[in-house]
């Protein structure tokens, strides 16, 4: 299509749209958990690295036979567009699994289903963020959700978080400061229950303190929950959303309990912005996919699903129970939290270890972590990781923990020898990296 | 959780967060054709508003043989997450799908499947759209793909189309006219084949000509294909992509050629954009449905898909000559395009008739339609209205447009007798309205 005499396009070599893109484009870059995925998939590494869930612990039969029933008496409602708002028996189901959380009295007109809790996330962030907006959320945070914040230009500040979740002083000092640097703060992202990365859970005590900050600030609280019904010993505490319903949207998905695969999450809204979210999820795919919804629905209607999360929980106890004894036994000297349910421990490491330049050892090692940097805005993590234990049996954790401490163990005998020091620096900031007000400046 | 003294949210009685949106909310509407699926939704109802394809034509025993084998023989991948880009073998399968309409020699890694085609018009609207920016669209055009842009904050402006497609004299005046306000514009969204609403195809003469311009002026293309293999007597000419593969973005579906219910389309991009779409994709979602991408992919490999696309093809052309037929003998006074495929007929009545004040009536005559002026971002159309094809039997077309004529001809005798001058008013806009450039300022 090449003409002579006719301008070419300008941008660059690799990309001629170079200069046509949105400004929000800048802020999208491939994630550190993205290059790992890739990494991890080789079947030599140990990965505990990702956040797949074991689903080989489903009764695969069972969801065979709800497809089977749904082809069979609603085939032609699966293979069609359905409302924006998702499949209502769906949505029925869903206000029950809530109500295990504490959550009662919802109407079903106000749960909005999604391609997994990640697009309602993306709603949310669509229908509340200007560029320079500011969210905030516990330090470290899910890192797909910042993703999703900066994809629409917005700020990510980290409030302190310690063994109980977030800290409601830091919550108060960090909003006064952010007020007082006149910046807007749209709401405040947070996960409750078995924190992804952190391990940590909100106390039942904290809970409405919490929400408390956020109703005098008015503060929206998106609380994003995919692990609370994998506890280990006694269940989290009750939902935000079942405290303050109108301060509160709850975000909830089928991943963790059921399977990621049928991508099958949802929003529970405050009624009005439940409209607002449909019109969203109606602009992004007119519908979500009537079919996954109708097997997912089936399934709960006929399957023991309260009977296969415990299964769920059964094993993923299990192995955080391996992955706990094996840092315990292999790895004595750094710190780490001891979740009480959910996918991830998070490890704080001495401070003259940056997780990050040490992944390449690692993989070289055959064992694969996600770096703490990548669940923080602001460049800190250096010195922490996230290990999961969702997906590798207890004796591969094991394995990969063992080798862990080989790399862990010869990146301190280098420094020593180098610093001729022989002594081994502990860790500044045990368990959890805290985030005065005084970081944010 | 009120509390004495505590300030109460500001926004209003009916949203307390409505002071908190993002500027783009404002645009989130409520779109014509939503509110008329709830009517037509009605089974007395005739419905020719919706855009549902006919999956009762469907092979249901392929569909469920393919589930099937998905489960028995790759379980596991269909239940977890997968790679943000799609499932390889589906991807493979979407390269030979395009090659039917002369798309060869693409890269299956410049195939980003999403959650429909919807969602990827909104991947490459939140890529490349800042507020204010222009999107350049046939006049009339798709009314979802308009509710993105605007939710991106751009602005459509309508470019004529006849009865051979987008007009490149228009094209080049609309361009001029714009650059000379200032104005950025994105792209050129366009849907060559059996346009949604107008029905018409853009001639093979002028595709080249289009690009040209397109080319010249640094405007990348945006091709919007998801009825290019449903056409009734010759195939579509072949899509804009394979004569430009670094200046277009194809769109494509299994929403109209398999069905809807899975919600699985793709991009074809040019490499470095494709890069940026995939994070897209990422940050929205993960990464699209495993299991509904393997039915798909598992279809595509057993199932006779070219033989089961003809079969609605000739579903579909029976369809469309009962709605010509209908046409000519109950409504003859109007004027409609004839298409060669897809969907719709646009259907222009004389100028003393208003499409959307008219709709209440038809509905109480037990027909719907969609008023013109839903495929507009200026207001145009209230003359014209899109007649569906695809979904009712050709039986309840010919009774719908029965049951228009009465609408119509009671409109027409009411103004009539009150206007007293017995002479009816031809269309002064027969066939699609032009977009003058004039009609910019």
């Amino acid at each position: 299509m090449t003409t002579d005499g006719v301008p070419q396009r300008t941008g660059n070599n690799l990309d001629p749209w170079y200069a046509n893109y949105a400004e929000r484009a800048a802020g999208f870059a491939a994630s550190e958990v993205r290059a790992l995925f890739a990494v991890a998939s080789r079947p030599e590494v140990v990965s505990l690295a990702g956040g797949m869930p074991f689903v080989s612990a489903l009764p695969q039969e069972l969801i065979h036979s709800s497809m089977e029933r749904v082809m069979r008496d609603q085939g032609p409602t699966a293979l069609q567009y359905g409302g924006g708002a998702g499949i209502p028996s769906l949505r029925e189901h869903i206000l029950d699994v809530m109500g295990l959380e504490g959550i009662r009295g919802a109407s079903v007109d106000d749960v909005v289903t999604s391609t997994g809790s990640q697009q309602a996330l993306d709603f949310v962030a669509k229908l509340f963020l200007d560029p320079g907006d500011v969210v905030l959320a516990e330090a470290p945070s899910y890192v797909g959700a910042m993703g999703v914040f900066r994809s629409y230009q917005a700020s990510v500040v980290h409030v302190a978080m310690d063994d109980e979740g977030l800290v409601p002083e830091a919550l108060r000092e960090t909003i006064a400061y952010l007020r007082g640097q006149g910046r807007r703060i749209k709401f405040l992202y947070t996960i409750p229950n078995f924190h992804n990365p952190a391990g940590v859970t909100l106390s039942a005590a904290r809970r409405p303190e919490i929400l408390e900050i956020c109703r005098q600030n008015e503060i929206l609280v998106l609380e994003d929950n995919p692990y609370g019904l994998l506890h280990f010993d006694e269940p989290a505490p009750n939902a935000l959303r079942s405290l303050d319903p109108e301060g509160v949207i709850y975000l909830g998905s089928f991943s963790k309990t059921l399977a990621p695969g049928f991508r099958v999450g949802w929003a529970l809204a405050p009624h009005a912005i439940r409209e607002k979210l449909i019109l969203a999820a109606e602009s992004a795919i007119l519908s979500p996919s009537s079919f996954s919804q109708l097997v997912v629905s089936e399934y709960l209607s006929t399957a023991d699903w309260r009977g296969q999360i415990d299964t769920f929980r059964g094993v993923y106890r299990e192995r955080k129970d391996a992955m706990i004894e094996a840092l315990s036994e292999y790895l004595p000297q750094l710190s780490w939290t001891n979740p009480n349910g959910g996918f991830y421990v998070w490890v704080t490491m001495p401070d003259v270890l940056d997780s990050k330049q040490m992944l390449p050892r690692a993989v070289r090692e055959l064992v694969a972590y996600t770096p703490g940097t990548a669940f923080f805005a602001d460049g800190r993590g250096r010195h922490a990781m996230r290990l999961s234990f969702c997906y590798p049996t207890p004796e591969a954790i094991r394995l990969g923990v063992r080798r862990l401490a080989t790399v862990v163990n010869g990146e301190l005998d280098l420094i020593d020898t180098f610093a001729g020091t022989g002594s081994l620096q502990s860790p500044t900031t045990p368990g959890i990296e805290l985030a005065p007000p005084s970081d944010l400046k």
